[in-house]
């Protein structure tokens, strides 16, 4: 069997989850919503499913979709692009991330990735037999270490995958520090996977800014959008891939090999979602900061050292000021199973040595019942 | 970009489909119906977007529709699997090859595929960093050669990719061809990913008999079903593995990096569809069989050499008896072109060199009305 595979571990959100079950704990770890997604998207899917178009789709996306999300990519960013050569539908970002590696990376080729990371980068990137080059970011700032990220890229980088807003870290990359990484990824003539999915959801007024916008990047960017996410329908599995039709073609046959093509009512609704009117999306980003700051002032309040969220469904707390002296692996554990509330340990986002070990990430894109009642469980247990 | 992909074309289908659309021609080439699937199994779908369960199933699949796959296995085959460690649910078939073949090559290993293949298999393998061993079948009797199979198998071989029944050939492997086939894989100590998505759509009363039934082949087979296939709905892109618990962590690992899961309110339904009783399984296959009957007595009235089909959408022809002095891929451009039928050149199966090359494809999963049509106007045209 393959060896790769055989020493990767279950993904951590399925461990958690699968633990959280088992000792009925509420589960603010695996990123998902506890509520549906917008009404008329839901009904848009069911009616799509009636009218008899349940057959292969096109390969890269159903022309409505696809001129969906040029058209969001024109609302939101400025950015225009032809829905007939540079879009292509995935069966969500999960394939879209393992599409873009495929396209670019060629065994020993060196792809540059950002420590912490979401699980599926390294293994994607090893099993493609490409070399993976790590730079990391740390709590509590994150901040962005320059001279270690241009040290990583050299002659044979061929790729970096960058993830903003950040998971676990709740960062939003600014405009300098994208600038900064623009000049890396044109100086070493290589090309960006842009894991976007929590476009989003950001907050307190920050502003995500696709690296695809950048000047010099669109030739080179992949950037990855997410229907789950932002439409709060984490099941559906619909992604998207906004990319030069210079790199579409390769995109393009990956996913070729990989799914082929993505359920069409799924994709119809969709478009229908990103067609929603400013309001949405505001709304949105409003509703997810409310739930961010009642979660991080209760945890705050039980003695967290709870970290700044610019983005994303996730507050990244230090244990240490509640007097925990083991690691986080140990902490999520026992709060899994004493206190009932489920946490992800943020080593779990590191594949280097000696990860910053004592902090928990919560996920706050539940309902306030749902939030009030961990917060009790903790304090009881605290 | 990935020098792989970048030699590989667009998918034959996607070609033709476009070629047809193009030229209004009625497409007789990429294998879906154009007919929709069971009615209560839509309504299903519809329903089971409604309730509030859109968030990420587990990811292995949701228990209804993992236990749905086990009965079916049961029902069907005698083929007991626990539900619980031996069912994966991917986003389609393709997704599910893929992951089998990730799950058990490594690079360098090499991996048996049979000629004609669908046209994921190969570049799968080779993107693995894998070495594809090619053992040929030729129309138009599609005899296994086995002597060649025998010795394309090696201290090197890790797996044998195998369809039955097989696309486009139309063939069901028999119980003497799959036990010749098993004495092989148990002999050389290796797996086998055995596509059967076309498993329900059987003529004649050949009946189709899963690898892994055979004595020694529960361990080693990874078995591939298809609803798309199974109930006549393409587009949904639901697949479901069934394999050894020996065999399915690696492949849930390979699925978590590919997709990660599948639309829940599809996953529903699917389920419900596996549950339909036997007539609907054995009014599918009838249905079918008379369209079968319906192209094939049409084309070859119209001189067109009709090779046999067992199973599958596909009817193979020889365009030869017709005059034609070109070749495959010729024909099929003239055809659509000039009759407005499309067919699939069936060279787009083989990868090796020499193949027959005056063979067309037609997929007859198409309503009778559409068949006649295409018939008259290859009439016309001939
Ligand atoms: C695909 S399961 C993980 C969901 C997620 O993005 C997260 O929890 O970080
Ligand atoms: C995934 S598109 C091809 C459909 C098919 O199986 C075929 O036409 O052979």
């Amino acid at each position: 069997q393959n060896a790769l595979l055989s020493a990767t571990g279950t993904t951590i959100f399925t461990v958690m989850s699968a633990l959280a079950n088992q000792h009925q704990a509420i589960n603010l770890g695996q990123g998902f919503p506890d509520y549906d997604g917008p009404e008329d998207v839901v009904r848009a899917a069911a009616e799509a499913l009636l009218d008899g178009r349940n057959q292969y789709p096109p390969m890269t996306g159903l022309p409505e979709l696809r001129n969906a999300v040029a058209a969001h990519n024109r609302r939101f960013y400025g950015l225009e692009v032809d829905p007939n050569a540079e879009v292509i539908v995935t069966s969500g970002a999960t394939e879209a991330l393992t599409a873009c590696l495929m396209a670019v990376l060629n065994p020993g080729d060196e792809c540059v990735l950002i420590e912490p990371l979401y699980d599926t980068y390294l293994p994607v990137v090893k099993l493609l037999g490409a070399v993976p080059k790590l730079v990391r970011l740390s709590p509590p700032n994150w901040e962005l270490p320059r001279a270690e990220l241009a040290a990583a890229f050299g002659p044979k980088t061929k790729a970096i995958l960058f993830n903003s807003p950040m998971n676990p870290a709740g960062k939003v990359f600014t405009a300098a520090e994208l600038a900064f990484l623009a000049e890396l990824i044109q100086r070493h003539d290589c090309y960006a996977i842009c894991d976007e999915v929590y476009e989003h959801l950001t907050f307190d007024g920050w502003k995500h800014i696709p690296l695809m916008t950048l000047p010099g990047m669109r030739e080179r960017c992949m950037r990855i959008g997410s229907a789950g996410k932002t439409f709060s329908l984490t099941g559906w599995k619909v992604g998207y891939i906004t990319t030069d039709r210079g790199l579409a073609a390769n995109v393009t046959k990956a996913h070729q090999n990989l799914t082929f093509t993505t359920p069409p009512n799924l994709q119809r609704a969709v478009a229908v979602g990103l067609a929603k009117d400013d309001a949405y999306f505001a709304g949105l980003s409003a509703h997810l900061q409310q739930k961010r700051d009642r979660l991080g002032e209760g945890l705050k309040r039980l003695g967290f050292g709870v970290l700044q969220t610019q983005g994303t469904y996730f507050i990244t707390t230090d244990v240490r000021p509640l007097g925990w002296n083991g690691d986080d692996v140990s902490f999520c554990r026992a709060l899994t199973e004493e206190a009932k509330v489920t946490a992800i340990p943020v080593t779990a986002f590191y594949a280097s040595e000696n990860a910053p070990n004592h902090y928990a990430r919560f996920a706050f894109c539940k309902g306030d019942a749902l939030l009030d009642e961990a917060l009790a469980r903790m304090e009881a247990w605290l």
